[in-house]
């Protein structure tokens, strides 16, 4: 299988708590100018921000900030691109979510142009993206998007002709990623549960897709390991745990790591069309649809037969993990299966993920949403009625 | 044990039988003034060199060559970039073994410099190289070093006064892996065997280093596991199967990003001193020495109880990996030691690998080695009398 494949370059790697620290070290080696894009309250509130600013100012260093909340728009990045343009950045650094992450990547890359971001996104512009930047250094705050090893930013555009479309090159992959557990020790338990379910997803969608290699296959089942056995823990009592907090943070980068060179399915494919349409946390649509998703596309697969057992084989060596299992000889397979989706199932119950119908999301939503949405790199074709399945259920 | 770790970034790596063609896809990316750097005849007399210069001249980019031969020393690589400073090279792309690989990355790392390599090698020169160079893409036509994923170029300079030594800086990591397991067919099965030896060292040292991290340890299990079944037939009998050539390819490649992030052990240490004194290929000092190091750290490790447990039970894994075992909860330690070790006995021994006394090394001269052999990062810490066993064993 692994006759062929590439693989992306991925961030230089500082992780480990306390290790926010780095950044003033890093900051240098790209100047002395830096523009910080940071999230709501919760960063100033911990006082982390204070203490940032007042080290930039001991170490001489010329900063401004901008905060953003919600998921990146087009107007958003391009105000802020217009506002930065002529002051000189060196170097910019993302302190927050996904969103937050996902925007200091997309102002990275078009403060050097002059132009509107929407002429570059997939499927919405006609412009291709040259990979020139401001280098960009990467601190998230949640475990969930993995956006922190990604090459692309998602913008937003919410509406009868909304989208959820990327802005993506090989060259927007951040150069650093600072991956600091004690920055989501403040983090929500909801907020926690569905980053959680969202980076399980993807290490999940990544390592059945048929694009995976072995490279992605070794370490989306690192990642599920970890975090296997911190998700319940830390998404609903122990919250301000660091090694499961840890846990969780390496397995949400891993699942960038993989997102980006294998893709994911369609559960994502879900995500995207549901958040163009919807105001709902991309980590909700995730988390809502894991569980009924995986037992859909196990279900297709068992329909077809002998040459989709590497799928089936796949989801049953996760079930078997997640069962706590070590022994991965002669593995049952529809019985490890039917396991991995009753422990998605109740990970889905535990963590209180809301469903659909809570943001608004009816049944007469379903066939606008169908018709908007693509299996990107799903383990097996679905049919119309098979997506109809997955919605009603979570509706 | 994942509570922090630093972890280097890798290159676009593309790989697959046939892959070189896309390195005309990616030179222009970085400009149309190409130097080669090459090794002796093996790329000539395949036709492969002939192939890239019509697609050159076809494509109108500008190129030169360099053909470079043995290991890389201060001298060669002083020459080249005296030669080539003012020619404006937008891209570096060297084609070859190991010693040809870190040529390359040391020329491109050189280029922008007024100055000799010898002042920035660890160890020997006093200057701080800062990263600048020239884009580098890295071809490798063994599987071998690694050094396609790695950030130093090893240079050696051969006598009394000898060294093997790196020039190194995170970003002198290539900017791509261009990994065609169809260069490699032609390898001669002694020097397959040598650097099969040195890439499987590679990943077991950097496996019980005490500075591996989780994704080091998956990366360097999933290498292990490909190479164990392909290291023995491709070396002695099937050269010419392409798949057995991808899997020793994929493990050589990623034993050079676990070298990278978790540095190595003895037998590392012992190639270092070893190439600075005598003119001996790197792969052999590390093939003829891997089975008696590694039997001596599981005696060491052994002798000092359940602080080192953690590494024995490393060691014992990879017993049983090589032995085929697909079960790994309640390994017997003890026993899977030794299967380890009776199994790498068995690989030096059917593939045939030289003695240290075949390139003149004698009893006389382990005093001297000893003296100028560092332990790196070694899971335990050996004696003078440990380090004389493994050699006298090998003279």
């Amino acid at each position: 299988m692994f006759l062929e494949f590439n693989f992306a370059s991925i961030p230089h790697i500082i992780f480990g708590a306390g290790k926010l620290n780095k950044i003033y070290e890093i900051i240098p080696k790209f100047g002395n100018n830096v523009l910080f894009v940071i999230g709501g309250s919760s960063l100033k509130k911990s006082g982390k921000w204070d203490e940032i600013e007042s080290r930039m100012q001991k170490n001489n260093i010329s900063f401004t900030s901008i905060s953003v909340y919600g998921e990146p728009t087009p107007r958003l990045v391009d105000d802020a691109v217009n506002k930065f343009r002529n002051h000189n950045i060196d170097v910019i650094v993302g302190i927050g979510g996904g969103s937050v992450i996902d925007t200091g990547k997309a102002i990275s890359a078009m403060l050097p142009k002059n132009d509107s971001i929407k002429n570059y996104l997939e499927g919405v512009g006609k412009k291709t993206h040259d990979g020139k930047k401001i280098p960009y250094i990467a601190v998230p705050t949640t475990s969930g998007t993995g956006s922190e090893a990604t090459k692309n930013a998602v913008i937003t555009e919410v509406g009868i002709e909304g989208f959820k479309k990327s802005l993506r090159h090989d060259n927007l992959i951040p150069n650093y990623a600072v991956i600091d557990p004690e920055l989501v020790l403040s983090c929500p338990k909801s907020v926690s549960a569905s980053c959680g379910m969202d980076a399980f997803t993807q290490l999940l969608e990544a390592f059945v897709s048929p694009k995976a290699n072995l490279i992605t296959d070794a370490l989306a089942m690192s990642g599920m390991k970890q975090m296997k056995n911190a998700i319940i823990t830390v998404c609903s009592e122990k919250s301000t745990d660091i090694h499961l907090r840890s846990a969780m943070a390496y397995g949400s980068f891993l699942s960038g790591v993989v997102l980006a060179n294998a893709g994911l399915g369609i559960v994502h494919g879900f995500a995207s069309s549901i958040g163009g349409l919807f105001e709902i946390p991309h980590g909700v649509v995730c988390g809502t649809l894991l569980a009924e998703s995986t037992k859909v596309n196990i279900k297709r697969l068992e329909q077809l037969g002998t040459e989709h057992k590497n799928s089936l084989q796949k989801y049953a060596l996760v079930g078997a993990l997640i069962n706590g299992k070590k022994c991965f000889e002669d593995i049952d397979i529809p019985h490890h299966c039917s396991i991995l989706v009753d422990m998605l199932d109740n990970w889905t119950k535990k963590l209180n993920i809301d469903r659909l119908g809570q943001y608004g999301i009816t049944s007469i939503d379903i066939d606008n949403i169908i018709e908007k949405t693509s299996l990107k790199n799903n383990p097996v074709q679905l049919k119309r009625e098979d997506l109809h399945e997955i919605l009603i259920n979570r509706i």
